[in-house]
């Protein structure tokens, strides 16, 4: 901290913001970039850290409030809520006037940028964009960035070839007027260029920046070494490969002719958009145009899902069978239950690892959103307790995402009403028929009036995009409470996770995925009707199904559910698991209320 | 129109934009400012002319089309879609390069000028705010503006005096250092003084301008001649009276100080815009300060609107014995109803007037969602044929607002059923429970949602807005597809309104008007929830109810809301208008199905 405080006095700046981000702003951020924990011990996956001479400040939202008073020293650092009240403002009320506050604009997009800027300007300060970041040169043993090898993604997963897709985003670019996108999301090259990677863990995407041109032609920001011979025929003459330390020149590139550049605000380090500024580029501020192509899956990728979710149906499945025999007998903890999924969906050899880190929250650990199990919060299963598990795999041809609550014994009469709420929302959402255009943010309240309806809510999204064997949570549309204007279209795969958090007591959430799909059967009004395929192949627990509680369509619908999930999984499972199968997914007429 | 380009080559512009809007931008438009009816021809309540040198285009939505057709010479107007070609993108695409295109800054504001200058910039051209509107020196007959007596708005009414709303705004000023707010539209003004007027048809008010100052003072411009001593009085000292012809002085006037005028760049016009940054004022975009308190209404406003609605239901009531009566019978008009209706409501000393022109939708008439009763128009009500009545009242303590759809007759089978998924909309939205920060978009789908599961739905909002003796549409929430993102609170009331309609054969709406109110019961979540109290006191005509479709809780709402219908009407109503009224409240199970 001292010795930041002198570097920082070196290059003449007051202070410095210190964001949890990298150049790729991505939910997973290689260990070498994880500066804001290098710095101030905080470990949690969002938050931000601004230095100044005579004090510090740590920004974390709600999830992490405690754990930030745990893992980083008051002493040093006054702790923040980071919505109630955002870096900007505090800097517009805090900074002293005329300060020079630094930041380093490869970890900021220009949004953010431009956010703390007008912060600083209320307070009369200014910010200043670094040549390179202050804290590197401390950090001596700073972890080298990933460099996992670049491979192909097979068409017989992608469903259309890179070469098509460069030429059909080229075409819409063109006849925008626009000569070129910068690409700043690593999802977004990896599908466009039909790439996969393994730079950070969860998402098997290569941390990699790219410029797509009008002429369907394509500039990849990767380290050549990291190609195989393979890899390279792949990515064929369309495709110039670029040093990382070459960026500047290729937006150099663009700029004398004064080309019209596309930069999505939010998708792209500051550090570009000032280059192509200064390259003399007319920059057109607009979306990633990967985004909406990508959330679109095409036949190819839907069939992959399908395929994927019977894998994952069937080591759910066995995961469960043995869970229902072992959970009740006693001794198991939250790790037990994690390792022994693992080790059920890794017999799958489509299987490439889990899409997130899972979530076991035994009893009171559930009502924990963002719980994650440590050595030290590991907690015993317990009888007359619930444990939710969310988890999810990638999949050559897919990822999962799936969440069960299960009762460990007999569940009292008020965990089963609170299941069974939350379970109708999830079948309203999942039974939802809605026009073409709507938005993720008109349905997010079908699944939430169950609870409503008792004076209860849950404080998390209903649902988020996914993508195909990419990063598990994936925009642009979502299904929660914001203003996303973005239409819900055919293709698209959210989640549908509506949940119910008692706390110091159980979590309950009910999570399948669900592809959007145009309805065979328009209904009498001759307009454009979508609705749901529900692609999750997993029982749900029906001993805390109260049914007295359950519409007759919606006890419909969970029988049909539990009947498909039945007919599909049970040719790929025998002995002890067909048999809790077939219990676990028997007709509600035949489950004692 | 050849005069007008002359007028135009004299002025050195190549064309004009002439937008159906005055300085106001209020949906009620005076006639003296209705210059693109003057002009075109055209009526409709919402549109835009673009005059150039060798060309002219009438921009008008889908409501208007038709109409538009038959108002303007087509030798002299291409018709263009409003929504679907907005006029920037026209430009874009149509103004010659280098064009100067001339615009009334007094009838912009900042937000849609910026969008016509941006849509001519992309042309190569360019956007002249014109000194004075070169239509008025050719429109000789161009009538007076409206200068009808400004009264004051009692406190009974109001329920807050004027020196408290504008010491509590000016408060709110201060804490954000704002010295004055520039009020652009007059139902602020009304609200925030207590004043009332008569300029427009429908809505209770003057056309006035009015600055908020911090030092809680207000600067009103209007003519001196309009106030009476009364009036005079009730403003105090607080309020400075200015000459509107002074507005160009009292914006100069807060210029020079440096100071920071907050104005809403959607309700001021371009021209005051364009003042202040001339006069040196700092401008602060931000919402018009009074309109969320306005649409927060205070328990004497409720009141009010209780009272208002109590008057309003008589009327109806008596209305709709007589129609019962009257309509199978035959030889009734469109045109009839509305004037017997009118008559029903003028029997209440507190009754002001319709607060918007009925809509009376005889079969098919009912199915055009925006028709209004024309001589050419004014249909027989017929046998078999649905009666769709959409009107409202200005009460001094309230504004009312309701539709009934009636069934003239034996209502055919899938008229009931229309009927009865519209009634189930309708109701799942009065009796939703929502957590406190709820916006409206996210309740809009819960009334469309059984419309939906039968492939049906309906092309307007669910619910707007409504003043408190002042407009039947009032902002800044609404229940719409919108991404509004203003949260709904107690006290706020709005329509709902959902619908159905088939082309050509006929329409159904059932609207009544709901407060905000914080529950009692808040449930067992221990958050704050809120729901809706039904202000509207009107049956709902039960031959159109089709029993079999509704739950249990629909029917039970339904006979609860025809109770209470029945107990606070049945004391003001006799004779064959108190039986009528016992029958058309009945419970559903006397309801043969």
């Amino acid at each position: 901290m001292t010795a930041l405080r002198q570097v920082l006095r070196d290059r003449r700046v007051d202070g410095f913001v210190v964001p949890r981000a990298d150049e790729f702003q991505g939910e997973m951020v290689p260990p070498g970039s994880e500066r804001l924990a290098w710095l101030t011990g905080f470990t949690g996956s969002a938050g931000m850290a601004v230095i100044l001479a005579d004090r510090a400040v740590l920004f974390v939202d709600g999830r992490y409030t405690l754990q930030a008073r745990t893992q980083v020293d008051p002493a040093h650092y006054e702790i923040r809520h980071l919505t109630d009240e955002p870096p900007e403002e505090w800097l517009a009320a805090n900074l002293p006037k005329k300060a020079r506050l630094g930041l380093d604009p490869w970890l900021h997009t220009p949004n953010q940028a431009a956010r703390l800027r007008r912060g600083g300007l209320r307070a009369g300060a200014e910010l200043v964009a670094l040549e390179d970041n202050p804290l590197d040169s401390l950090w001596t043993d700073r972890p080298a960035p990933p460099a996992s090898p670049v491979v192909p993604h097979a068409i017989g997963f992608a469903g259309e070839s890179a070469a098509d897709k460069r030429a059909r985003l080229a075409a819409a670019l063109s006849a925008n007027g626009v000569d070129a996108a910068f690409l700043g999301a690593p999802d977004s090259v990896a599908w466009l260029l039909n790439l996969r990677g393994n730079d950070v863990p969860f998402t098997p995407l290569a941390l990699t920046f790219a410029v797509l041109n009008a002429d369907a032609s394509v500039d990849l920001i990767v380290d050549e070494g990291r190609l195989s011979d393979e890899t390279r025929r792949h990515l064929g003459d369309g495709v110039r490969v670029r040093r990382p330390s070459d960026l500047g020149s290729v937006l150099d590139g663009l700029g004398p002719k004064g080309k019209r550049v596309q930069v999505d605000r939010d998708a792209a380090p500051a550090w570009v958009w000032h280059r192509l500024k200064q390259a003399g580029a007319e920059i057109v501020e607009d979306a990633d145009p990967c985004a909406l192509p990508k959330a679109r899956k095409n036949a190819t990728e839907i069939q992959g899902f399908r395929n994927a979710h019977l894998r994952d149906g069937v080591a759910m499945v066995r995961f469960l069978a043995w869970f229902a025999e072992a959970a009740p007998a006693g001794g198991l903890t939250e790790r037990d239950a994690i390792d022994r999924l693992e080790a059920f969906r890794a017999a799958s050899d489509m299987y490439r690892g889990p899409s997130f880190e899972t979530i076991a929250g035994a009893g009171p650990n559930g009502a924990i959103v963002h719980y994650r199990c440590t050595p030290e919060s590991n907690r015993a299963i317990e009888r007359g307790t619930l444990f939710l598990l969310d988890s999810g795999g990638q999949y050559l041809d897919g990822t999962t995402d799936v969440t069960r609550t299960l009762a460990v014994g007999e569940p009292e009469a008020r965990m089963r009403r609170h299941f069974t709420l939350v379970l109708k929302g999830h079948i309203a959402l999942a039974r939802a028929r809605f026009p073409a255009g709507t938005t993720g943010p008109r349905l997010d309240a079908i699944a939430r009036q169950p609870l409503w309806d008792a004076g209860l809510d849950f404080d998390h999204g209903t649902g988020h995009g996914i993508g195909s064997y990419l990063g598990v949570h994936e925009g642009p549309a979502r299904i929660n409470k914001s203003t996303n204007n973005i239409s819900l279209e055919p293709g698209m795969v959210f989640s549908d996770e509506p949940g119910f958090y008692l706390a110091g007591a159980y979590g309950i959430r009910i999570e399948n995925l669900i592809a959007v799909e145009r309805l065979e059967n328009q209904g009498e009004g001759g307009r454009n009707f979508l609705g749901f395929e529900t692609l999750t192949l997993v029982p749900i627990d029906l001993s805390l199904v109260d049914v007295a509680l359950l519409t007759a369509d919606e006890a419909a619908w969970l029988d049909a559910y539990h009947a498909r999930v039945r007919d599909l999984l049970s040719p790929h499972v025998e002995g002890r698991d067909a048999a809790w199968l077939a219990a676990a997914t028997r007709p509600l007429a035949e489950v004692r209320s």
